[in-house]
């Protein structure tokens, strides 16, 4: 739990923290609110606004408006935070973002309307707004928004003492950097030196005598999502940025790189479950609703399409009606198999474990995987079918059935995410709904065919 | 792709690459293989292995075992660990472990079976062995295993300038640090100094007068699930690890808190769809076939529930043949729903925007969405009934149980978890299980029940 770090001076989020809180805007009592707002971390505040409902919220922000700062709207979700900003009074929000860096300063502009953008572009000082600017002019999703423009560089012939000495002269260092890097004359990153090896070199060592073995760069056009495998493949704590001359533009840091990866994953277990991935806790009702009736709509039109392949079988399911009842089963179960085989098909290729190099041997993985569990749950059904019901020919077709609709979920489950990702899509995308129509379907047809061509 | 990352002296993984490997690798060309895989980060030599089918990968090894380093061995995912470790010469593996830190030991001695464990615990140095002992004497998944015990302190009365000639002055530095740690003389942390600051501050500033705003300390006690959660809500870079009575123990980086974040979110994703979260790439189709069997088994039980409450309205299919082929739209609409509101409430949970302090809001608010859902998909299914069959009360039937239905479907997505998590159990297992039983029975229920009472 949050509170099992022990933190002296601050407090964390929990029930009878909330309740308070929501006591004193309930009383108006601004003193109290204050007070036990002022000892939270901005990340806390900011999820306290989330959690509460939007009534609440609105309550709570005219009563302390003046004391949000731009830690915590860095720290509030896309979801609520233009809400947010529109009743905060314009003053409050241009005071809260000349803290920030340039790449927080992005990461709240991005999302606010072309008006409110304006509007605080225009408070911004002359630097930072151009530096917001250029960022903005990445596309959406790339490494150039993500990337922060305070970088700490040196030439590659300085030696410890001068890099030492440069940083003590100097006083916009960013907040948060590890690494020094090291550029050639055209602003090119050639290598770097961490912050660590920097410290325990004596003073004539030359930076270039220890730079890192290892060293990278992403482009600014990089896709953030790139941006985070790359931080959690290579273990990396910051990449310089380039641009298309392969100039330093940035730096990304891990924290940010997390973050991304962090929603990276909300947004493919959110997708394979047919959720608008824009979902947040915050949402109401109506807009819960919204996010999520596309995908019950597009299934109520394939479910007609199970409903279509059955009643082209009324007239076995009239003589011996028995079937009305077992058929799901053989559906329900591929279902489930399909689901597992596509899960893991999309975080395979989610984490790049699945490639176009090994795609023919996961796929024949799945298809035996298929096989051996069709076998083992043909068995177990075909024999409970011919004993409940003392009809061997019944517990044939439900065996045969369910084999059959195993090997269809575990090759579906695999193949309809390779091909959406060979296409260029997000293979979570969908993909829930083609699987468990092709197994409702495939369940459905191949029971009843069965029991048509061996019962009837 | 993993490629836009320029470095120019490494290869990435590509499939050209994985050919050319497989095809030295076929042809005994030593030589070759060494030159090819000199190339590539550890990482994604790692990767590599995973990927290749376990004969290939035997081939390969035997051809090659001498070059395997320690970071190679920690990057290789625990599904395929042991067998390497076991294919190769006890001297190789030895040898491997020296260069690592005691984390990094740690992680891969801990999921060896005891024999091999002692083997090579017995080849590392005093000091080494008696830290991987005492980090394995933590419970698996907690803080203690994750942490590195290679900690940068200094006492809280030195100066910028004592501790830079400190750090001249000692040859142990961990690989990577970001933070010195100020403790007290009972070795208590009390803050800490970013190497950011230490080196743009002049040798006579005290070290106190830099510290840090913020700073927390983690239980070695505490699950590594929290750690990840503390990095990712609190930006964290790194963090002091300490023991029952507060001392400092160790220190945890943010890129092994990214790491265990990304195996969290594997597991929520896997669980969720019912697979045993082990499962890896690199797995054949019988650990295939087995790890997800358990699921499909559990699934055949309760898909007999569903048959069970069909075979109740037998007499009710027999008279009206259509609602058999009508009846799975209700059902599998309502699975959709259910899974969309679990996957919701799920991923609230894991990253705590669902506490106990707005979960009633939540449960109204799903009740809420499902309502006005129900509603639309209730209109359409219930007029398209209506039309296609020329009956207002099959229609009137089809929407009424399609409404009942989404109901139950939001809210048994959001409370099975809910429960789960206020047991103390992971509130993705076993999720999907229960809230499509929950929404096939009830589908089948409403609709069947109702047409019976309505139709016959």
């Amino acid at each position: 739990m949050a509170d099992d770090a022990r933190k002296d001076d601050e407090d964390g989020l929990d029930t009878r923290r909330v309740a308070a809180i929501l006591d004193a805007v309930e009383a108006g009592n601004t003193a109290a609110l204050s007070r036990l707002l002022a000892r939270m971390h901005p990340a806390d505040v900011a999820d306290l606004l989330e959690q509460i409902s939007g009534e609440q919220r609105r309550r709570l922000l005219a009563m302390w408006s003046g004391e949000i700062d731009g830690d915590i709207l860095s720290e509030i979700s896309d979801s609520i935070r233009e809400e947010v900003i529109e009743s905060l009074p314009a003053s409050v929000v241009a005071e809260a973002m000349r803290d920030l860096d340039t790449d927080d300063m992005v990461d709240i502009l991005e999302d606010l309307e072309e008006p409110a953008q304006e509007a605080i572009l225009s408070t911004l000082d002359k630097a930072d707004r151009l530096a917001v600017e250029q960022a903005l002019a990445y596309p959406e999703y790339s490494a150039g928004r993500l990337m922060q423009r305070e970088v700490v560089t040196a030439p590659e012939h300085w030696t410890v003492g001068e890099m030492i000495d440069h940083m003590r002269s100097v006083d916009w260092l960013p907040d948060q950097f590890y690494h020094i890097i090291l550029v050639d004359p055209r602003m090119k990153p050639v290598s770097y030196v961490t912050l660590g090896r920097l410290l325990s070199a004596r003073r004539e060592v030359g930076l270039k005598d220890i730079v890192e073995e290892s060293f990278r760069t992403i482009k600014a056009s990089d896709a953030e999502a790139d941006v985070a495998y790359l931080f959690n493949q290579y273990h990396l704590i910051s990449c310089p940025v380039v641009d298309a001359h392969g100039r330093l533009v940035g730096v990304i840091t891990i924290d940010d790189a997390m973050n991304v990866l962090d929603e990276e994953h909300q947004e493919d277990m959110l997708r394979l479950a047919g959720v608008n991935d824009e979902s947040s806790v915050s949402d109401g009702a109506l807009e819960t609703a919204r996010r999520r009736l596309p995908w019950l709509m597009v299934n109520l039109v394939t479910a007609s399409l199970s409903a279509l392949v059955i009643s082209r079988f009324e007239a076995t399911i009239e003589a011996i009606v028995v079937l009305a009842a077992l058929m799901p089963i053989v559906a329900s179960t591929g279902g489930i198999a399909g689901t597992q085989s596509l899960a893991v098909a999309v975080r395979a290729l989610a984490t790049r474990d699945l490639t176009q190099a090994n795609a023919r041997r996961v796929v024949m993985r799945e298809l035996g995987a298929g096989l051996l569990n069709g076998i083992g749950l043909a068995l177990v059904l075909g024999l409970a079918g011919t004993l409940l019901f003392g009809d061997v020919g019944l517990g044939l077709v439900l065996a045969c059935a369910m084999m059959a609709n195993q090997v269809v979920a575990a090759l579906g489950g695999v193949l309809v995410p390779l091909t959406l990702n060979r296409m260029g899509l997000d293979p979570a995308l969908a993909s829930g709904t083609f699987v468990t129509t092709l197994t409702d379907v495939m369940g459905f047809f191949a029971f009843l065919g069965l029991a048509t061509l061996v019962l009837l």
